[in-house]
């Protein structure tokens, strides 16, 4: 294969360095197949232009627009998954450990696309409950989240150039911002080719993303308020890329999700024999090979009790002899190199230090076969587990970290020892532990938690479903405190609010109705000659209100609504058991309330509501008793568009309605949010 | 009054430094007050201590436990504050400036003790919602939050020497993390004052809080993972604390609250003779002078409408007439000195850099009255403000502050300008505007947004209950992007959580149901012969599963239902009318799934559930037509503790539970989870 340069996008171009950068090689062979270089690059004009076209374009969108762009994307790139594959293969990957990278990434689009339906088809969010502030109600606080007007710098790590820019940019392009990725150079080669596929689709507006695939050196000095900057490396570059000055001056976040000291614990219960002990093997050994240890999330530490160490250590040998490494392409390989050769000599310098206070007890560092490719020119390395005896003592197996199929098997004595240790990595992105009791398993999260961003626990219910210790999940944060970069910024809807600046916003609930298209209690009622359930989903308006007729509350009603939902419960069918209760007579049901409020309030003809979605927060909030009179408020309270789900589907949405049950005093006796399903106007 | 050495507070004891250090002033005589000196503390040892002993103490508490506390110092603090007015009087302040430092901070405690209500009696918190990660339900995720094991440090500014401090611990102590504080050296006698009587409350356990009177520098160099640093005060000294390579190693967060150039916004629709024009006024005048502009929310500039410029000028001239300079304790004064003789100089520094491009149009430097005091003895200033006439030119107004009674009125032409301008202030803390009209509110509020951590729409529904532009609230987020610092940390649940550390967990949904103490779906159901309405609160455990008898829907049902209701809705009681419907023919109500769920899961004999409290998401799954045989499972999910209002009340909490009503088919056509309140055994 011929040595190619790699092209930088920016500005809405693709960019060629006038001379030849860093020589990028393929890790199998070890023969030179890229170069990587940014020389000519204007870093804050790249910004300004992000700035400048993506963001507006990107705003201009709804959350429910963007999530289907991203939906279109991933889409687009699946069907071209192949040749991916076949590029990722340079990197030394197996077909396995190319699928984390690629599948898991489009699938992170695709999780991100999903996500939009946990947000409004608005260019903002409302976040959380409104606040009210003052006596009568007049004057309430709620908070809404708009798109930061910046740009988005992600600088990754080698391991992952597929999922590393895919994971980042889903979030941050959900939540409207622009992009502009550098992968670590020596694996950009993989990350430029489905960039080009990207830029290729037309799926993204023009400016939303952009690419360095040689040096970033610099970029933060052009940072803005506004901009947010994420990182996955070594804790050193991390480090030193946040002590710049201008991310302080300007307030821009720097999410640092750093490699950490992960750990895998064995339960105190667990014995050889159970189908836990087999469930840990497995999970460590796995957690060694794939990527060939190069994973952020790798169990570097195995937690395991002092007297099954020696079960554990020949379990582990066993497993891992069959571990065949060399070229991927070779049937039954099933570890390959490691992405470079600068990679391996830095693990091998990591397992010289470690080996100053521990033993290497399975795997021979030099002593091990290859097959399909040359031990020397291809980055190879065989799987190494240390053991140390007294990791109280002996602490280099908690601060070193050797970013390969490297591991240390270490003893505990009790649950309080093994948290203990957990800790000592001082901030993890991950443990896991496997047990067959919950209540070990409460214990060792709540002691443990406060040092990791993930815990998994394995047992023999949930390990054959289970995603695996080193796979953090979309919908899940990733990031650990401490050593692991302190981040918690990633995962679910948290992830996409972190690119969003979060506003208070306080006045009238009638203002803050209109701020935030909710209905906000003690705002603006407006009442009209037509029903709202004769109104379709477009025309009915925020503070659309029908006030029913009332109904007089009889003791046959109570009689009948036992009879027909068979429910007799003391309080409404037995006058003479109330003592000591807080009735003073027999009392409606609550049921009965709302479904004679739905009797009061249900328009019965035909029209555009189709059916009754469901009740959110229905409270009881004063009994009701024979004699008591009662209306309802009904309000129109949110709309929810819905997307049509084939052609022929009816067009509709949800309405959220607020629901007002009051009495002959005025007081409110049962309060809810009903959800119906309305069918729009235009049906195309 | 003779010059008293202040203590500082360092590992249980109050230690008094060996020398004299700085000298503190009375603002209105220029009389030397106090002392203050850190000399002899070491702040490492603080941090260790409040780590070894204040950590684990309060870790031991509920955050019921916690939030009681909080109120029982309130309601000590609360008898004693006529004595922190009498020392509060000597920064200048008046009583009504003395009010919003003191019982505003007091009532931060009350404000945070209240939000215990929504946290639970347990020693973590659950967050948001489980997630499925497996196509069975077997392998699902979660989130929980435990309080960081490490110290809160709190520097503070000398504007709110009380309130600065009350409104950070309150937060801290909730979320179960010691803090030490440390007041600006300026105005800490007044915090001192306060801490004795938390000390000699005994309220907190040992080692919740310390405090440092002199000087903390040095500080930041013990910090490690687990702490949190919070900072209020100039931007710059922030910014430098900030850049400490020890808070990026350990990955400490630091929240930055700087003060900014926040304005307010008149509305392009208020004229004069509008109530809103008065309201308008009167904000930007109370802001002018209320803390004699020391606050780091206040109205630094005042964007008008270009031909209102005049109108304003005007009225806000005869307004700040008005304002009586003097001493506090004079009768008629309304604007005290400033807090020392720096502040006033630093203040005339900044008001001669912006008289380079702006011009004075109310107030005069130089002569003004002052009523009880000496005016060149007493850090006394004027009122003054500025009229910029070309505010996108001439931008010295949106960068530099005057911390004093000094603000700038600028116009502007239309509502995008309006926006321009504000956000020309590079991140605010808070912005308002005052119009009648909501359209306009929502166009400002949105385009504004991204630039601000608070807007407030002040009109006339609401101006009288307003809490005005100056006041952040508990439970609102406090602080904002770019120049003030990016922080947003503050205020309500999201405050607490921000002392807390937020961990993924995987695993079965009987493990998480477990660990979090809340059911998970999918998890172990345990039945039992007793009926769960007959076991007391205390005794129903999560998991607990009442598996119902069947019934099978009638006709009849339906037309009772609807008979009892009167909820003719015509999916229900016309099978003519169901073409283009999803139904295929009668359906029974949703709502009498669900009271026919209630019907076959209730207990009817007396005992010990006391009532129907409510609903919380109940969703329609399927329809179900006559012919359909339903069942229940009831299971409990969640119990809640509530604490007795009064001696002699009943004894008891809220127990939610998920009913799951299932088909003939074994599929879901309803699900809700349901609130009921159950006794406890024991009533003492």
């Amino acid at each position: 294969m011929a040595v190619k340069q790699l092209k930088n996008y920016a500005g809405g171009h693709w960019v060629t360095a006038p001379k030849e950068g860093d020589v990028l090689y393929n890790a199998i062979t070890g023969e030179p197949i890229y170069t990587a270089s940014s020389e000519g690059l204007n870093f804050g004009e790249m910004m300004q232009y992000a700035r400048r076209v993506g963001g507006p374009a990107l705003r201009k969108m709804t959350f429910h627009e963007r999530g289907r762009m991203l939906k279109a994307l991933a889409m687009y790139l699946m069907e071209r998954k192949e040749y991916f594959y076949e590029i990722s293969a340079l990197t030394g990957a197996t077909r396995a450990d190319s699928w984390i990278d690629i599948e898991g990434g489009i699938g992170n689009l695709f999780a991100n696309a999903s996500l939009r339906r946990q947000f409004p088809d608005e260019r903002f969010y409302v976040d959380g409950d409104a606040v009210n502030l003052s006596k009568s109600g007049q004057f309430i606080g709620h908070h809404i989240m708009v798109p930061k007007e910046g740009v988005a710098i992600h600088i990754n790590a080698f391991n992952f150039p597929v999922w590393g820019m895919l994971e980042k940019v889903a979030v941050n392009l959900l939540a409207g911002v622009p992009g502009i990725v550098k992968p670590a150079t020596l694996t950009s080669f993989v990350t430029e080719a489905v960039f080009e596929e990207i830029i290729k689709s037309n799926i993204l507006p023009e400016g939303a993303l952009q690419l360095i695939c040689g040096s970033a050196r610099g970029i933060i000095d052009y940072v803005e308020n506004g901009d947010v900057v994420t990182f996955t490396g070594s804790a050193s570059t991390g480090q030193q890329l946040k002590s710049n000055p201008r991310l302080t001056s300007e307030a821009v976040p720097f999410n640092l999700e750093a490699d950490s000291l992960n750990c895998c614990v064995l339960g105190p219960d667990v014995k050889p024999g159970m189908p836990e002990f087999d469930i840990f093997i497995k999970e460590v050994t796995r957690e060694i090979t794939v990527k060939a240890g190069q994973k952020c999330t790798a169990i570097r530490r195995v937690i395991v009790p002092a007297d099954r160490v020696e079960d554990v250590q020949i379990a582990l040998g066993k497993r891992l002899q069959q571990t065949t490494i060399g070229d991927p392409k070779v049937e039954g390989v099933r570890m390959g190199p490691l992405a470079g050769i600068s990679q391996r000599n830095e693990v091998r310098e990591k397992v010289q230090q470690l080996s100053k206070s521990q033993d290497i007890v399975i795997g021979d560092i030099e002593h091990f076969e290859v097959v399909g490719a040359d031990k020397e020119k291809g980055a190879f390395l065989p799987p190494l587990v240390f053991f140390n005896n007294d990791p109280f003592v002996k602490t280099d197996v908690h601060n070193i970290e050797a970013f390969g199929p490297v591991t240390t098997i270490m003893p505990y004595n009790d649950i309080d020892d093994a948290i203990a240790l957990a800790k000592m990595g001082k901030g993890s992105l991950v443990c896991s532990m496997v047990t067959a009791d919950d209540d070990i398993a409460k214990d060792f999260v709540l002691g443990a938690a406060s040092m990791h961003g993930r815990i998994l626990i394995l047992n023999s219910d949930c390990a054959k479903e289970s995603t695996g210790h080193g796979s953090p999940m979309p919908m899940l944060i990733h990031g650990g405190p401490g050593r692991a970069g302190g981040g918690e910024e990633m995962g679910g809807k948290r992830g996409v609010l972190h690119y969003m600046q979060r506003t208070a916003i306080q006045g009238s609930p009638t203002t803050i109705s209109r701020i935030t298209n909710v209905y906000q209690q003690g705002g603006k009622q407006t009442e009209s000659d037509v029903h709202p359930f004769r109104k379709y989903f477009e025309d009915l308006q925020i503070g659309d209100t029908e006030i029913t007729a009332k109904h007089t509350v009889t003791e046959a009603d109570i009689t009948n609504f036992a009879n027909v939902s068979g429910d007799n419960f003391y309080a409404h069918m037995d006058a003479t058991s109330l003592d000591g209760t807080i009735f003073t007579g027999r009392v409606a049901h609550g049921y009965f309330i709302l479904s004679k409020a739905a009797g009061l309030f249900v328009n019965a003809k035909k029209g555009p509501v189709l059916l009754n979605y469901g009740i959110d927060e229905a409270r009881f909030t004063k009994p009701v008793y024979p004699g008591a009179t009662i209306g309802v408020k009904l309000t129109v309270k949110e709309k929810v568009d819905q997307e049509k789900r084939s052609e022929d589907d009816i067009a509709k949405g949800i309405v959220k309605w607020l629901v007002e049950v009051y009495d002959e005093t005025n007081e409110t006796v049962a309060i809810a949010t009903i959800l119906t399903m309305v069918k729009k106007r235009n049906q195309n």
